[in-house]
């Protein structure tokens, strides 16, 4: 099953996993008359999420105060950095739904990805939902240095060059898993139909990054200052 | 040590303890230069806290949806519940500061617990802190009736009887740990200075509402419109 490169485990009980993709306009109901969709799951991840990126930079960070670690958190667990995460993975392909999908708002990946989180709990308990969040979001995601703004995105550099010089520039991303146990994906970058640069990483963003900062070393003598 | 009796079960490594009841006066840095004291701890705390009450509201409540959690999560986490669990079990007790005890405003109580709760999740990992939570929040003070307000509380109802009947009366609550694992409170609810009812529980509000109801219902008679 697909599940499984994206969580990078065997579901046990594939049971919640359904329910953290069921749509409420299903109108689903136990039989006890709960409903039966996502949304409750959502709360659930939401708060798994926010206890792991916690104990993840307070650890990281150790010279970090509270108010400091609740900033980085926020941007962390972001509805934008969430939708960004749901997207890539293509979570809205397995979602169960009596609506078009194309009527879903942007939220609906970020939604995703937190009752995700949500069932991975209820099915293997913290530790896998720990294991999740590292191999989903702060391996690929979370840089710290980034976040606060103290490093340069090399993507960020690159398209400013490109748009100086007037150059046509494309990143061709796509999903390329292999043999790996972990989905991933892969980059093209191309300057004027020319692929300067290739990457493979677990997140679009890293592997764009990451193919940047190739082709920045490589066009280095002309992307600096003359 | 005292603190034993409080968590139910013995530290592994004192050390996150002790910052856990470090005061900022003393201004303890470590080789780094990183501030030693509970602040960031609280933070931490904070995150699993919530965490836990999320999954326990999500099992313990079919059919409330996002919202309903949220809302009731909210009420639990309460800076004036927090204090009253930390207050509860004198923590101010065991921090370590430079100011007089006396100068430190109500929330230090919530501020310890969480701080608490952070050490305890890196001494020892989710699975106690969960156990923790149970114990010393869950159990002792969380009956989902009494937060929707669906269930009247019985020292309500007996103080307003007293007070129409122009009784005196008077809540006398003890610690009482006894040969217990945890911590325990007991009180005596006297009514014009008689003992009416006896009652002990692992929290003092507990305690109360336990001997509240006792008495209640001991007095039915007299209490019950006639």
């Amino acid at each position: 099953m697909e599940l499984t490169k994206i969580m990078g485990f065997k579901p046990r009980n594939i049971g919640y996993y359904k329910k953290a993709f069921t749509h409420r306009s299903l109108n689903k109901k136990d039989e006890e008359g709960n409903a039966i969709n996502f949304e409750r799951m959502e709360f659930l991840g939401d708060a798994m999420l926010s206890a792991v990126i916690a104990s993840h930079l307070f650890k990281e960070v150790p010279g970090g105060n509270e108010g400091y670690l609740t900033k980085m958190r926020s941007k962390i667990v972001s509805r934008k950095h969430l939708n960004e995460l749901g997207r890539d993975l293509n979570l809205i392909k397995y979602i169960q739904t009596n609506i078009s999908k194309d009527q879903f708002g942007v939220n609906i990946h970020g939604n995703l990805f937190e009752a995700l989180i949500g069932a991975i709990y209820l099915d293997r308990g913290y530790r896998y939902c720990k294991k999740f969040i590292y191999e989903r979001v702060i391996e690929p995601y979370v840089d710290i240095e980034q976040l606060e703004g103290t490093v340069i995105s090399y993507k960020g550099l690159l398209i400013e060059w490109c748009q100086k010089e007037k150059k046509n520039f494309s990143y061709e991303v796509y999903e390329d898993t292999g043999i790996d146990e972990l989905k991933h994906f892969a980059v093209k970058l191309r300057i004027e139909d020319r692929v300067v640069a290739k990457a493979r990483a677990t997140s679009k963003k890293k592997a764009e990054e990451k193919a940047s900062k190739r082709a920045y070393y490589a066009l280095q003598n002309k992307i600096e200052p003359s």
